[in-house]
């Protein structure tokens, strides 16, 4: 790879997204960090996001706004709606419409902007919580489309969004972190952790994530409330 | 069709947009009218966006704000390039990254919210000003994508994005709009308009506006400046 190629990360500031920066990093390219405020209701999780960009000093972090919350719809944006503390059917009250697509469409505009080729995002749909838009089928179909979108596809410079996690289990995850140097105690997961950062332990977030730092065999740095 | 069926129809005010409403509406659709605050230059085009929904008594006119004027890139949110008055060669300043991308987006995630499972855009490859996200292929590879993106996908209740206008020339998009009963001086195209809505009348959107209203042998009700 050409030094200083760019690559967009989109960055929630939980484990996976923050391994997916670890492993972008560790292959050469300069990382942008991306992060959006959709109305999630803390913002716990956007400052994990500002402390992890910090850590690995990418060489932009951007928040961008765009409040679905004005959507409704899902456990993640309305208030109306609560985090189950227990393991559900189906595809889960925390899933947000078309989250992954507006984030990557976002990560896409300014991948072309950029005049960046790769962009990596930390989906996984081994642990996904039956998430449709964290299939590799689904990342699959983005990037043919991407493909088709932009001024720099049609002049011949293909964009590959990147998956890196797609087919990984939490703890093979969390034990790439661990070996390139992730800090976890960074990250928040958890769907409903409270404004010091403390994660409820009991949400589906944060029972994969416990589940994986156990099978991984590490230590859980997770501050637990 | 079904009574009291939905459809999500992005609205930007211009021609186009408001010629694919009539449509969809004419077909027997509840119209639900998306227009998005992108950071462009001018609010007019908003301003009658507002003014056509009111018109065509939409159930629902959302306006969403993305401010991508942050990413720059472009003449029509960025006011450091200007916007040609004269015809340009390959795809023009005015092309805005990933637009119709994240429209499309925001357009899913609503129609997954309202349950709805028609998407109507107003895309032209014909006149299109050379913009790769206006081609018939790019629509079906979206449609592709968001087939496997939502819940709604997943549960078998397949989504479509109609792109009725995208094989027309601006005169025949005309001549359905005159037939379907569309006042076009409700409409902004100008890339350039002034406050008071006033076209330039030598913008590209201006000069395939003029020519087909002269094509279809229609009057231009466009107040230019």
């Amino acid at each position: 790879m050409q030094q200083g190629t760019k690559a967009i990360v989109l960055l929630s500031g939980g484990l996976d997204s923050t391994t997916a920066l670890a492993l972008a990093q560790s292959r050469g390219f300069d990382c942008h960090a991306l992060s959006v405020r959709y109305g999630q209701r803390h913002g716990t999780e956007l400052d994990a996001a500002i402390r992890v960009a910090r850590e690995f000093k990418v060489v932009e972090h951007r928040i961008q706004e765009v409040d679905l919350s004005t959507f409704k719809g899902s456990a993640l944006t309305d208030d109306t709606v609560q985090v189950p503390d227990h393991p559900t059917e189906g595809i889960p009250v925390t899933y947000v419409p078309a989250r992954n697509t507006i984030f990557l469409s976002i990560a896409l505009a300014w991948a072309e902007v950029l005049h960046a080729r790769d962009i990596f995002i930390g989906v996984n749909a081994v642990d996904y919580s039956g998430y449709p838009d964290c299939r590799p089928e689904y990342i699959q179909a983005f990037q043919r489309m991407a493909n088709l979108a932009t001024r720099d596809a049609v002049e011949g410079h293909a964009m590959t969004i990147h998956a890196p996690l797609v087919s990984m289990t939490k703890s093979e995850i969390i034990q790439l972190g661990d070996e390139l140097g992730v800090d976890y105690s960074l990250t928040v997961s958890c769907y409903s952790a409270n404004g010091q950062g403390r994660a409820c332990g009991v949400c589906d977030a944060c029972r994969f994530r416990r589940q994986g730092f156990v099978e991984a065999g590490i230590e859980d740095p997770t501050p637990y409330a």
